[in-house]
């Protein structure tokens, strides 16, 4: 079982806290690594490899400036998140079927070429939100909660969970 | 029932987008209104009702400068979304009791004062991702999946899912 995340079109300036929400997001909820095109952003790229430094895991970011020969020359089912998509409750079975999935998240507008290349396109409701909210709920379905629960090796920061206040454990 | 967001800390330059993610993630999650703290932003808050206009509902963006006073006099329950609590699964089906809530997402650091505020606190994974994901999975769990299906009263446009492409109905 493998996903991958494709941000499109990231912008440096408009998007840099977007696009490293969704990186976060992919990696808390299970995916393995995030592709992203648009500009080229390493300040984005530390720190989400900060992150997994800290709290654990294999997850990694690259960015890949071909966002159409990577899909073509992909073997992995291609989703496209949208709320001009199916709405989720209606197609998430037969996607869990899937168990190598591209998962693709634009930035402002999508590029109709998208349209060609994919395999499905899902709404997480039928109404304009985020990227983020919409990642985080497809993956919290597509795996049924169970990504709650994942353990990230060689963690250096694990949260000892509170009903008030904070408590970290450090290693 | 009735579910209010709490958005602390907005600062125009840095929060804009993601503060506009989370009122809009709420709104289609199921949420009757969002009050934010911070800056006042007029910007964010006509982004807001203009979606509002145009895709229906009654959703409400409000500022409040003393988000404390709020808290001190609302007879809501609160529930502070950090990834410092107890993780969803272990908590929600105590919390979907609750039908008058406050939820409360930060910005970059909440501050220390509202621990002996709330009733609850909440973490969607104990790891580090977003506002907007934690806020859209919570409320998802809340709802059970139905908030997928709302419908939103005096909607402008709508969507038509569809497998490929965009179809959006105007009247």
């Amino acid at each position: 079982m493998s996903i991958t995340l494709l941000r499109l079109g990231h912008r440096i300036f408009r998007d840099q806290r977007i696009t490293t929400h969704c990186a976060l997001t992919a990696r808390a909820f299970g995916c393995e690594k995030m592709i992203y095109s648009g500009e080229k952003d390493r300040e984005t790229e530390k720190s989400v490899k900060d992150v997994v430094k800290r709290w654990g895991g294999n997850f990694e970011i690259y960015y890949e400036k071909n966002w159409k020969n990577f899909l073509k020359n992909s073997s992995q089912k291609k989703i496209l998140l949208t709320m001009y998509g199916v709405n989720l409750p209606n197609v998430i079975d037969k996607i869990r079927n899937e168990s190598d999935i591209v998962l693709i998240v634009g930035s402002e507008k999508v590029p109709s070429e998208i349209y060609g290349m994919i395999d499905y396109q899902v709404a997480v409701t039928l109404q304009p939100h985020s990227e983020v909210a919409a990642l985080a709920v497809f993956l919290d379905w597509y795996f049924k909660g169970k990504e709650m629960d994942i353990k990230f090796s060689n963690a250096k920061m694990e949260i000892i969970p509170m009903e008030k206040g904070k408590n970290i454990k450090l290693s």
